[in-house]
């Protein structure tokens, strides 16, 4: 792949806005791709523009809609494919049905690999991904896929804040890893939620390991999706003695049913920090919902992926 | 295959009461299957009994909505594949995408194409479908197929009418094929509608050959989507002298938009007959349109494909 | 797919002539190639000349004797492959087996579909063809395939005879699609030739829907095999009161059996335009039977296809 | 699968003894392979037994020598495809390379992936597996996998103990989820040992999360490689005032290096029980270690899988 | 694959007299199945009786015309495939293109690959061959390969003879592992012809080793082409004093260009034995040319595969 | 793939000798990989510097340890096609069980074959051997592979030596094309070994064609294994007359067992020679033994190869 290779960035409906910055962080237009759906409900793409000997690279989060987002995503690759693109990088800064991605109960499917399996079947020759909810699904493809973190982003965003006394809460076993990094980054002890019974046959709690007294706590997440579970660790977290300032650093702004309001009318929490990874509409903007923009980030990756540089060298 | 592999009928939520009555005509309960939604929009499936070694049919027509529709059916593969079935078919009584089997445009996707690539490598084994928009469709699988028709019913319900002086048409080239079988059926003359331009640059027009004076005229076709070209060909019908009593068989009521009052308020159109391959809620009612039952040609079907019988001697 | 990899053009024995016409008309060489058979009737093929790295075309249409030419193209490709070629396009001015694109009996083979299958097996990496008989034989490949057409040249030829009172036939319903591009291109009306019976049970008969009194049509077909229905629609045009100078525009003149003969003989028949998609031999040529040659159309798509510019603007 | 097919059951090299146990369970010879290794060190199997249409299962575990023994599991498999056999399951009791399950660092090779792929190359059916390290393994594969688990055996045989005061501890994040399965069926507390800094920039230090003090501990792992941590967690857990008669379960025993001596020698624990998912050979034999066989369990898996019954209603 | 699926047995047009003979055989009549070739060369395959659920096998040949017996052997396959049989198994009493098995020099095709990979690409479960001319041929598939041999067949024709003082000759080194087993059967001496030069720069000629003096010789061959490296080897072993008493036993009678005559006509060739795997016309027979059926050896692996018996206690 | 495509080319733990040679030959470092062993035998594999877009080469012979030494070139090729590296090249100068190409014997596994086809699951996209034991592994693949031979360079070294009186000898059947292109570039005759029975039910024995008499021999093999072979030659040739002075030019130099006693102590064996397409540790070495290198070959290879140079014209 020489760097001479032409680069087309186009968007598909799931996130028009970040597509949009993405595309001037790097100075060009956005391709020319119309996007529609028949009355019923059946979507159509076409590309206006030539592809052929391209490197294009698809802007397409499968957030809610997620099976809409996934097949129109699907639909794009297939009419690069067809239309002798070189290259097709399906860059998704959010990778929906991430958790279903193992069987925990007889008879379920794993859709998670079941969309790594579809986005190769259509003609995908790449992924670009932001903070996968699980490490594995990286692994499901046979493809490279560059796998991006905000993690950066966000110990950018507390270091600036001058905040005393923190301390990095994980609010279950499942993001220890990742809160592990951010405490090297940010210098500060780790804290981490559990559920258990206190007494046995008892209503499950969750329990706090590492000391949080007095301190400002900062919830690092991968997403948040009804925002239940961060409620949780929260009100587990004043339980234990933290200061009433809390901090929750979500990469994936889900926020379904009323996690908004859940989270803004908290009055422990002092700002939730999510990206834009994930369009957040008007009737979802909260005073307290800060969102920092991942254009940035993906239109570095996407210029050295077209140029052949290393993007681990930058990320991680 | 032997004829003692135990069948297993489950339900995606595509057309739930066609599935209750295919399983009817079984009579044998449809298997146990959760199929639910979490509020961020994914779709999660659990079969709630065992599946190893069984002849799992899956009834999932992909209509509106109809990517959550086909995702579901791929998940629903899924789980069946990694939960040991010994056989997975899809039978699809309506299925979705099927107009964009073919580039007409550059740089289009050939959506048709696709859906019977991801249902490939989700774990289908087999396919059966009804009245496909396009037959080069059954030839995109490389798995078997059955391609079930209506038009045997449609022929019957004609037939118990006892109308005098009937003409078959076909609204467009797209189905003249079919229309003649039907012909051949009912044993009446045919006529074609096309669309041509009376004078070059002017407006296309609607145009028919074949004699329809004085006749009572029954439309063919797969679909009424937006019905525009079914009243387009009433309309073209009653210019040439046809009866206004005009009757329109149509395997699918898609129905989308206003369909169901333009059909419904045309005085000229005595009868929209329509299957049950596709739910048709109690708002898209209406006096002139009269669902068949295709529950028992399925039925019949997947009972033969369990005992390795012939299809094609009861069909077509 | 930078434009500096080297273009080279191969020939199968399927139309040597066509191929040294594309050649000339790149102002290159056709490739070295030994293609020979040994007594048993089995096909040998080796490259004389290196092909590494090299962006590699074959032409081949796979014409009588089909089987042999396709097996010689599946060689041709096997060979490159091998080889290193870097990118191997099969240019198919004829795509045999192209009717058998759809099962429309039990029991079937679906000979284009498997053929789509064989030639990526082999190890094709794109298609080029010619006027497919049926659009949807380019939905069976998930490689780029450019469908090219002669559509166009038979629309200038028809403009420089200057004839006046011109109608465009199709003579059945599956080449209304196309007629309807030629109609707009010459800007002439439109009929269209169908099967029925004019009464229940009796013969069927080829019948015309749009008005051909005093007109001088011109059939546009995609092949002429034996010429049978041809014949028929010609005849059926005289009925209907056409001038007895009729023309008859196909772009693949398999012209087996008789064909040239009862093409040639009958009074009404002005003239059959044909392309050298396939060799025309001595023995089948005849005064109404003119060949345009699409060399200068293929070497054109192969040159854009080595560059990566678009196709889709030159063509239909 | 009819039940009527022949179950034959095949041991590779890697663990002969497991093998010979679990035909015994199932009461019927180990079928007849040789397995043997040319003078170079290649590997070479032959069945001495015609397998047509047998339902075979090939026991091997990859444990050390990982590499030959994966190599001989891919050449067992490759013999019954092409002799054959009807239905081949990988039975694999111990799962190596199961800790490369994701890229964690750029660069590296994701070996489980790369496992799962070949041997489904090589020809496996399904595979049975036991407390893989990572439950995202099993979804790497398309074909069926059971995944078995020994914690139900240690949640046996430690009710037998009837200790008193236990808490159930999970040595790191990564076995929360299975510990807290423990915890269900034992009725006790559970403990999470983490990694953190007591002050920032020193030594990392493991600590405990829930109450130990007094407690007996069971700690549960997957597998115990070199012991290194879980000394470690025997420490920390002595630190937090549990009582030094503690109790380690893991499933497999790696046992590298001076594994043995180090648990054997630790003053504190009182019982290792492992399974014989691996050989244990007599130089690695110590008073302190208890091995519990899988056999019952696994002989009782393959029956199920041969007669089609639910094995999800036995394990878990 | 129980034994209570039904077998059905078909015939292309390849080798229709030894269909008819294995079905003979078998006790069973062959399943009706239309073959037939439209005018432009093109063959079209329906099968007229219902092979759902079927043990099919076709009994094909791919001699002389190789691509067409070929093609015609694919579109067969694939007709099953689609109409839903159980399992497909290509009966090949001849592999064309088998002596095309690697690359003797750059850039050549490998033919016997290629044939091996759109076997399986179109469906094909299994291969049952004869005599292959090279063992890994039946490495190229990945489906069972069930690799029959005439040797044994030869062997009981010439003990039955009782010839006196015989010599086994290998005509090239190619087939000398095939002659050793022979030797063993007939318990006689080898010899081996090998082309060498006298003298350097001379003409290649063909040397023997091995004692032949007095000695009536019988040449093992897979196949007899144009006969050319039979008479060689013949005038070789006259020249080294064998009895001019020459039997020839070749599996396959390819028997091109003038093979029947040169063979007939050698005054020191007393007999040619070869078996009807290959038809063998009536311009094609002499006197000297005796043919032995291989329908009973094709009719017991038919069985024996069906059955799910051992085919190596059989053969070989 | 233009010239302009970075070359990177890294060794496995297979021969880091002639890796370091080949990279030398190529005036450019290798790349950096750290190849490790975890305690319990598995390797990790990490590239240490960017691939992306590179023309990789990864140098491992799958010498002994053979499986080792294959599963770790199989997780080098795993990590770069992860790592987005352009092409991957597997330089394998030793090939392992390429004597397993064929199934000699029912239920064997053809494990040349398996190792073809993990190689390419794994994401190899080329490979470049060295005389292969059989020339149908080539074919096995579907990728390029470029077959060198080390024949020339034995000319070479014999043609410096001006022995006077040389027969080239095949110590089998197996190798008679080799030899015969060795006796073509040395201008010398030819004999072969072949093994028989002198009378029948007698022990079997090495016996020879050709005239060797007096003849200083040079015994062309593939590969040295155990020695075994080689000697019974050796002594056949003295059996024949041929002087005791007797070459031996073998590639590859596996000499398990005590192999290079029984070559240094044969009297009759004047030198060994082989090259470094394996190690040749210390106590394998012999004063008759000789290595000559095959780096610059290889080094001229891939120096082709990346920049689409024909490679046929420079080797055979």
């Amino acid at each position: 792949m020489s760097e001479k290779t032409e680069i087309k960035v186009f968007a598909g409906t799931g996130n028009p806005k970040l597509a949009q910055a993405i595309a001037e962080w790097l100075e060009m237009p956005l391709g020319e791709v119309a996007v529609s759906r028949f009355p019923d409900g059946e979507t159509y793409v076409q590309y206006e523009e030539s592809v052929r000997g391209a490197d294009c690279f698809i802007i397409q989060p499968t957030c809610d809609p997620v099976d809409t987002n996934l097949v129109q995503l699907l639909l794009l690759i297939d009419a690069l494919r067809r239309a002798s693109a070189d290259r097709i990088t399906a860059v998704m800064p959010y990778f929906g049905y991430a958790r279903q991605e193992k069987k925990d109960r007889p008879r379920e499917a794993v859709a998670a690999k079941l969309v790594a399996d579809v986005l190769s079947a259509a003609g995908a020759d790449r992924v670009i991904a932001l903070d996968l909810h699980a490490d594995a699904i990286q692994s499901f493809f046979n493809i490279p896929v560059d796998h991006l973190t905000a993690r950066g982003m966000f110990a950018d965003f507390f270091e600036q804040k001058k905040l005393e006394n923190v301390v990095i809460v994980s609010p279950d076993e499942g993001r220890v890893k990742q809160a592990r990094k951010l405490v090297r980054q940010l210098n500060a002890p780790l804290a981490v939620g559990y559920k258990h019974h206190a007494f046995h046959g008892h209503t499950e709690i969750t329990d706090l390991a590492g000391d949080v007294k007095g301190k400002i706590p900062i919830i690092l997440e991968d997403m948040i999706t009804t925002g239940g579970s961060i409620i949780e660790c929260v009100d587990a977290l004043l339980e234990h003695g933290a200061q009433p300032q809390i901090y929750v650093a979500a990469t994936h702004g889900v926020l379904a049913a009323s996690a908004t309001d859940r989270l803004q009318n908290h009055p422990a929490i002092a700002e939730v920090v999510i990206t834009d990874s994930i369009p957040l509409p008007p009737d979802k903007q909260r005073e307290k919902i800060k969102q920092l923009s991942v254009a940035s980030m993906f239109g570095e990756a996407i210029r050295r992926v077209n140029q052949d540089m290393s993007i681990s060298s930058l990320f991680d």
